[in-house]
């Protein structure tokens, strides 16, 4: 089924206890886009770039299925840059270097061919850019899944609860979850979340796995125990592009297949942190993909005879 | 089977954000040893207290198939007390008041009886005090299930190096495992203690669960999402007597059982940190664990076709 990608595309320069990069390809839309075209094709991509940006990268793109009307280019602009370093645990980071550059008054145009796409991906962007795009949508898409941040809570909390109001599918960390609930216990703020508009909420807990709210139900998926993690860099929007990526391919967007999506997404991340930025994540074959949920089912199958 | 538990029975005053306690009973053993008794009637218990400590606890031990006999009480004299306060986030916790009393010069004996157990728990002592409980054993138990802490690596760490050597399960923490391995990769930390002695490494991570590691092997328990923790105090010690209790009732000591053990350990900490101290422990009856055991199972349950 078609999906729409809408976020960042963007350079990073990352800096972990493993190493450092220059200025290489991060930006949500990347690593969301690289993620779900390993289940589908039919991928559009709406974001902003400045002409400093690498063909080669738009190339892989168009390659995986990616159709990229809705990337606009902006002559003689630069593309947004992010620089950031994280501590030991790799678990926080300090972030060294903002430049908005292309982003700054980005304003998303759906092309008319994504206008009645069944999958609507937003990646974290300011939430009154997140609802013009929904805005722009001729047809209500099937399934929306929204990715934001705490920075969007410090500031912009009423446009926030706005497009919380209007998806399906909320995407946040542990802190933001308790942060837009108030509540510290996660299943007191997943109860409070889904009351603000959301039918679905997925708590991503970085090395701690995941869980999967919805109604009175809850999931939960184990992060893989990995040897070294290089860079946690876009593990989320991995996961993220996972999960719709999957959704999309199986047309069924009912709880028990979101736990399926949430085990593809987790899959994918744990792909993406062995490398910096998207290396990993850029040609991958259908048995490494299936050999590493291989590796969740076996990490956490038990088989329990109540005694 | 035979199981023998060795470690604390002592008094704790905790306060967390939800409430503080005068005196209640705690201690590591007693903890252990009420949570194994849910799988087996067949528990040593060896300790010592002060002729201060409550009867009426005594009796629920014994009511539930714990022995008593190595049980020391000293006349005359106190028993441990342990008082802390949990920060906000219930992972972290400053100790207030440590007064040692009858644990001081703690050498425990054996009783004949309890001298050719199957299982031996040996809950967190000085080092060299569980390393002189095993030297009493008259045949090396099938399985020996050891825990330490931090605190241990910091000022005994030869001495838990030879204990470790000797014994079958590790059980620590997420941070321990680091100290001790000098690694902050959990994966390649369990590899470097399994090389230490143990054949089989418990990582515990409180909120976020527990990994299993043994040879090139890992299975992974969540903890199940609580609405409400009130108190961590014991969790630990619950989890590894629901650990030991399930295999000294089953019998068997494979990786496979070691998996089912574990989530049995889970379910049995889930319920202690429902309540200060070990109120919540005490009176549950097969159904109540039966169901939590089904909570974990529909938790992690799913079902991937993989495409």
């Amino acid at each position: 089924m078609s999906l729409l990608v809408v976020g960042t595309v963007a350079f990073d320069a990352i800096e972990t206890p493993f190493g450092k990069t220059d200025k290489i390809v991060g930006g949500a839309a990347s690593y969301i886009a690289l993620a779900s075209s390993y289940f589908t094709k039919n991928i559009h991509l709406v974001s902003v770039i400045g002409d400093d940006f690498p063909e080669s990268f738009l190339n892989t793109l168009k390659k995986e299925g990616v159709n990229l009307d809705g990337l606009e280019i902006k002559k003689g602009e630069k593309s947004f840059f992010w620089s950031g370093k994280y501590h030991n645990d790799l678990n926080s980071r300090d972030t060294l270097i903002t430049e908005l550059n292309v982003l700054a008054d980005f304003k998303p145009i759906v092309p008319p061919a994504a206008k009645e796409v069944e999958f609507l991906m937003l990646g974290n962007l300011a939430p009154a850019v997140q609802m013009s795009v929904i805005n722009q949508m001729t047809k209500r898409p099937k399934l929306i899944v929204l990715d934001t941040m705490n920075f969007w809570m410090d500031i912009a909390m009423d446009e926030l609860m706005k497009v919380i109001a209007v998806i399906d599918v909320l995407t946040i960390n542990d802190a933001e979850a308790r942060q837009l609930s108030g509540e510290y216990s996660l299943v007191k703020a997943a109860q409070k979340i889904l009351k603000m508009g959301p039918k679905t909420l997925v708590i991503k807990k970085g090395e701690h796995g995941a869980l999967l709210f919805h109604a009175d139900e809850v999931f939960f998926a184990p992060a893989l125990p990995l040897e070294e993690v290089y860079d946690p860099t876009g593990a989320g929007d991995s996961f993220a592009g996972g999960f719709i990526g999957y959704l999309a391919k199986t047309k069924d967007i009912s709880f028990e297949n979101m736990k399926n999506a949430i085990i593809f997404g987790s899959a994918l991340a744990s792909f993406t942190v062995e490398k910096f930025g998207t290396e990993r994540l850029i040609g991958l074959s259908q048995k490494d993909v299936e050999e590493r949920v291989q590796e969740f089912v076996d990490l956490v199958q038990f088989d329990i005879a109540l005694y």
